[in-house]
């Protein structure tokens, strides 16, 4: 039996080291007296230990509250030393302990099997991991008896439903897998039974190959550190991900997990980190919210975890000033020191990064590029040209989205959820998710024949994946290409975004020159997520009467054809949001349809956000939407004053292309930008290029150039 | 000739005075701060004095800015005593008056006559007002010479446009000829011209009736303080005022402004604070942007006078707490010392107020009522029951607005304005805000037979009023109550809203009474302008394949019918708005038809925002639509967080209603609230009602009585 401190996460000297900083003003104590103030709150209220409910329903929402407090509790009991949080967590614990075994399993609900407190196991490994931390910080304290009551009556049992009633779904290589396997291994170090850490970091067959914590670390991510499943997901799993790696390499260090497969965790933290706008949102790549942001507490635990065992990095204290709290634990402390440290702290601008995907780096990637200007304001474009993403995955690869100026300019949708609100389908993935959220309609790039990339099919989109043109991501000129092939049936399409910064405008400049190749006739679909109020077009929109949707099935369905009107030479809608006019321009004629569409049509029980978007269609075999985005002006309803509600830009023309090159001008007064960009996959930054086009020959070495010529 | 110091609103004391607080972390330091670095910004940028624009355009925003720093630079050069002030205060007022003669007049856009600088006089008022207190500051440090050129070449020639080519418009009783008088008296008094300050203040006639700044005192506003084109237009008046009012005190302080007409114009100032939402915006009562706010110009300058010249009132510190700057003057000073006497300050939560309207005050109210819950969290509920408002004023009489939770909840929809954005019109009035936005139906009452009160028709409504029943403004549940009489012909309309914070509730419970009485049978439409998500209704809807619009006229032709259904016999819609689930009960029966609606619909150049509505549609003769709106629960997406998404209120049953008395019963599990109302006008707060309905009977003190009973 246990009765000296068996605390899994902290040693006697961190909690000295947290102590020290308790009253202060470094990260550390402010993120200790704000862990006081709302564990106090909590353990003023009545102990319930509820039943079942669906999710967010009261008793999910308790059983999760519980065991943030058992563990919260735990960590506050060693560190204040004040018995009343390890009476409260003891009760608690208890409470769970009379009742778990009498708690039938609740009905399944997806594919997820049910727990007993919950209607997914993946909930049930989230509890136990916590419940597991905060009672290894009681357990000296406990009397032998209700030790062992806890013991027997809630962590065995739940370990044997974990690791033995559903052994299939236990160390699978999978974000879910991480939860148990860190959920076990916690459990087994807090009740001393560590053969169950051995099952955790080697799998049930024991051979780092078929599950287990050492296999998901090798096989989850790709070399970049992306996370398949995007940043939502990976936020998600990287917190069971570093509380067991702090686990292993107290109760494993012959490990060395720090250095295990070329650093791979810290690898994976940065890569995550790397993702994210400036605003510490994350960009909503496949399944996703629109708000999930770097204040996560997996991503908190991260930073954390990664000053204490990775070189230092001062974006990283940047990224700890927005997120404004740390890990309250070891690890905690070394950031809090670190960040003290520092003479002053900025907020970052990270750098942009291209990472790639699949297991050895060869399936497509996802472009990060990032501008600041001069006001300190900075532009971020995100191109998805890497994985599908698996079940989770949207059919979007070539999609973009731009922020700039604090918001997200050109959308992402998300993901069709209204997560743990209890009326929509219990918080769960609805309907929409798929027949709208995922489609390639909902995106930013183009959609070919009125269909969905790969057909909506899962398995194929997952058999493909977006490959690699060129990525520049320094200077004044940034800019990255990529290609698809066949995911419309035929169909090549290379997308190459530039954004541009001179002196001409405020913001940096948006290029977009998205290219199809076919032998056949299609119909194309440009389409841009754009939020906000139309100032001005210079097309005759036609609004209809009576609307329609604008087709009958991926995703079409759900899109009210509000106007529409041939295009013009050069197509021009503004519209205003938030503080800034955004003005697109694209290069098109009378023979394109302008649309203007609103979500919300075969919508019946209001899932939908209602949201807008602008479709350009035109009917070509090789073709190439040519389109700036300019960020111009400013406007302020509350003062009622605006700025520069017209922007620069007057004109879009191609020059010419074909399989060799693309070449633009951009147009406004008193100036002409040439955009040259080299669409030879075989090119390289060394490759001249010349082409004819038009009449005038054009020369340039690398991937792309960018020429300003001013009268 | 001057050549001593003669700033019209800033002795030498007061000079001192202000100069002590550089470098303060007082309001009044901040502020300097806060004037010092946007001034030394601005006049680091080339002087440029431009020609003609529309609103919104370069030149129009330049002079705007242009005559702003004339004002700031004037003050700061007398504060800092440092010449580059002055110099550039000069420069610029003399580029001025090279120019402005032979600048033509712009083209007349709306009633208002055009000027020289701007499209309408009332901004050349503005221009004036300001260069000349900005002039006054540095008149004495010009040379001889210079003074004469400005004073000849520039003010003497808007002087004479003001006072005589356009004397028609000069001292009207209007909120723009307050502008005008201002500006007149300041330009008088800045170059010694003192018989201007007289016109000003008396007149053209010199009556103190026809025109001039007390007759404009007298007349403009009811003994409560409120202005009849409400708060949007009155925090626009009150800056001249408050700037003529701090002239005439020193300049004619026999006519002691201050206490003029039982202190008019401290009355007015309190009277348009007491409108303001918690966050400081003011509701959108006619026609009004949804952002304006106390943070404007003309409340700062008001709320510093108002300390200065009036007994301390701790509400004020907290408005200013809200604001965050003050008016750098003598006037500031006096607020920045009494605040910073303060122990503490805290956000008010302003008295619950029925401000009456009409010269007599007997033209109706507008009445707002607030309550604050343990939490902090206030409760803001306006009705309007007042005057139409002129050319301003929405056709709403007995209209809703409700705030709570940091947010507008059941929404107006301001105007149909995009001020100041150059290609929305010009940022002038659109032609929708008539079409849509001052129309019955786009605000939250009864519209009847699909038309629109007084039939659009401002002259009658000018001649209408709704009639107050009852106000009661304190106490745990607060209510009122109002009439109004053939608004739509042949029908009698008496809406009472009641307040009641209840222990069962986390936030007070909204009980909206929509009485209609007619001989006729007509169509009443009961609309609510809601924001958000709708998470459930008991409602069959049929969500409508096509769409059409719910009419033809009365702003009708701009609502998309988006779904329909049979009411229940309790109609239930939920919707989630920001952090806050909302839940609206309405007892009805099949016969009624719930419809979603989305503006949006004949609407070719996107003018209106779009937004939706709930309408409740009936057909009856005497009809009461009874009514709750429950705050229920807490969603907060970037931490995953729902609470309680279903309300409590499970019913609401109408026991009974006729021109005595209404009573219905609100029921949720284990508990009823029965509200009653006196309806009869005759009522007092000591009538006794005793009513039987449905067989019971029903006994009650007063115009109101609430009964909670547990089970």
């Amino acid at each position: 039996m246990l009765s000296k401190l068996n605390s899994v996460l902290m040693n006697q000297q961190e909690i000295e080291d947290i102590q020290k900083e308790l009253g202060e003003k470094s990260l550390m104590g402010l993120s200790l007296d704000a862990l006081i103030t709302d564990t106090d709150n909590y353990i003023a209220l009545p102990i319930d230990v509820p039943g079942h409910s669906p999710a967010g329903g009261y008793a999910h929402n308790k059983h999760q509250s519980n065991y943030k407090y058992i563990d919260q509790a735990g960590r506050l009991f060693l560190i204040t030393g004040d018995e009343k949080y390890a009476q409260y967590a003891a009760d608690l614990l208890t409470q769970y302990a009379d009742k778990y075994l009498a708690l039938g399993f609740q009905v399944q609900r997806n594919t997820n099997p049910p727990g007993r407190l919950f209607h997914q196991m993946l909930n049930e490994h989230v509890w136990l991991l916590y419940a597991s931390l905060g009672y290894s910080c009681i357990s000296h304290w406990l009397s032998d008896e209700k030790r062992q009551h806890i013991i027997e009556r809630l962590f065995e049992p739940m370990l044997e439903v974990a690791t033995v009633k559903y052994h299939f779904d236990f160390d699978r290589i999978h974000n879910h897998g991480v939860w148990a396997v860190a959920a076990t291994a916690a459990c087994g170090a807090a009740i001393g039974q560590e053969k169950y850490i051995d099952l955790a970091l080697h799998g049930l067959a024991g051979d780092d190959i078929q599950g287990g914590f050492l296999a998901q670390l090798s096989n989850l991510f790709a070399p970049s550190g992306y996370y398949i499943e995007g940043p939502y997901y990976h936020r998600y799993a990287i917190r069971p991900l570093c509380l067991l790696a702090e686990l292993t390499q107290r109760f494993r260090p012959e490990v060395d997990i720090f250095n295990f497969k070329d650093q791979v965790i810290g690898n994976t933290i940065q890569s995550l980190l790397s993702t994210a706008y400036p605003n510490g949102v994350f960009p909503s790549l496949n399944d996703a919210s629109k708000s999930m942001d770097i204040k996560d507490e997996g991503v908190v635990i991260a930073v954390s975890l990664y000053a204490k065992h990775y070189p230092e990095d001062s974006n990283l204290f940047g990224i700890a000033k927005i997120q404004n709290q740390i890990w309250v634990s070891g690890c905690g402390v070394a950031l809090s020191q670190a960040y003290e440290a520092q003479t002053s702290v900025e907020l970052p601008c990270l750098p942009s990064v291209e990472l790639n995907e699949g297991p050895n780096g060869d399936k497509g990637a996802q472009g990060f590029i990032r501008m600041q200007n001069q006001d300190g304001k900075i532009s971020q474009l995100v191109m998805a040209y890497g994985q599908h993403g698996m079940g989770h995955g949207h059919f979007d690869t070539l999609g973009m989205t731009y922020f700039n100026n604090n918001q997200e300019v050109l959308r992402d949708y998300g993901f069709g959820r209204w997560v743990n609100v209890e009326p929509k389908f219990g918080g769960r993935y609805l309907d929409e998710n798929k027949s709208y959220a995922r489609q390639t309609i909902a995106h930013n790039l183009v959609t070919v024949d009125g269909g969905c990339q790969n057909n909506f099919d899962v398995e194929t989109a997952d058999s493909k994946h977006g490959v690699p043109h060129f990525f520049i991501g320094s200077g004044k000129t940034q800019a990255m290409s990529a290609y698809t092939y066949d995911f419309f049936p035929g169909v090549t399409q290379q997308r190459s975004l530039v954004l541009i910064e001179n002196e001409l405008f405020a913001q940096p400049l948006l290029v977009d020159l998205f290219r199809l190749s076919s032998e056949e006739t299609h119909q194309y679909d440009y389409a841009l997520q754009y939020q906000g109020q139309i100032v001005r077009t210079n097309v005759q929109l036609e609004q209809h009467k009576t609307l329609n949707t604008l087709g009958d099935d991926f995703g079409y369905q759900h899109l009210w054809n509000v106007a529409q009107g041939p295009a013009q030479e050069t197509t021009l809608v503004s519209w205003l949001q938030g503080e800034s006019y955004y003005t697109w321009l694209s290069a098109s004629s009378a023979d394109d349809t302008l649309f203007c569409t609103r979500t919300g049509a075969n919508d019946p029980s209001f899932n939908l956000r209602s949201e807008t978007s602008l479709v350009l269609r035109r009917e070509a075999k090789n073709s190439l939407f040519a389109n700036i985005i300019e960020t111009h002006g400013y406007f302020n309803e509350s003062v009622e004053a605006s700025l520069d509600a017209r922007g620069k830009v007057q004109q879009i023309n191609i020059v010419g292309f074909n399989d060799n090159a693309s070449v633009i001008e951009i147009v406004g007064e008193g100036f002409v930008l040439t955009v040259m960009v080299n669409n030879d996959p075989n090119a390289t930054e060394e490759s001249q290029t010349t082409v004819e086009l038009n009449n005038q020959s054009y020369s340039w070495q690398g991937f792309l150039a960018v020429t300003t010529k001013r009268s």
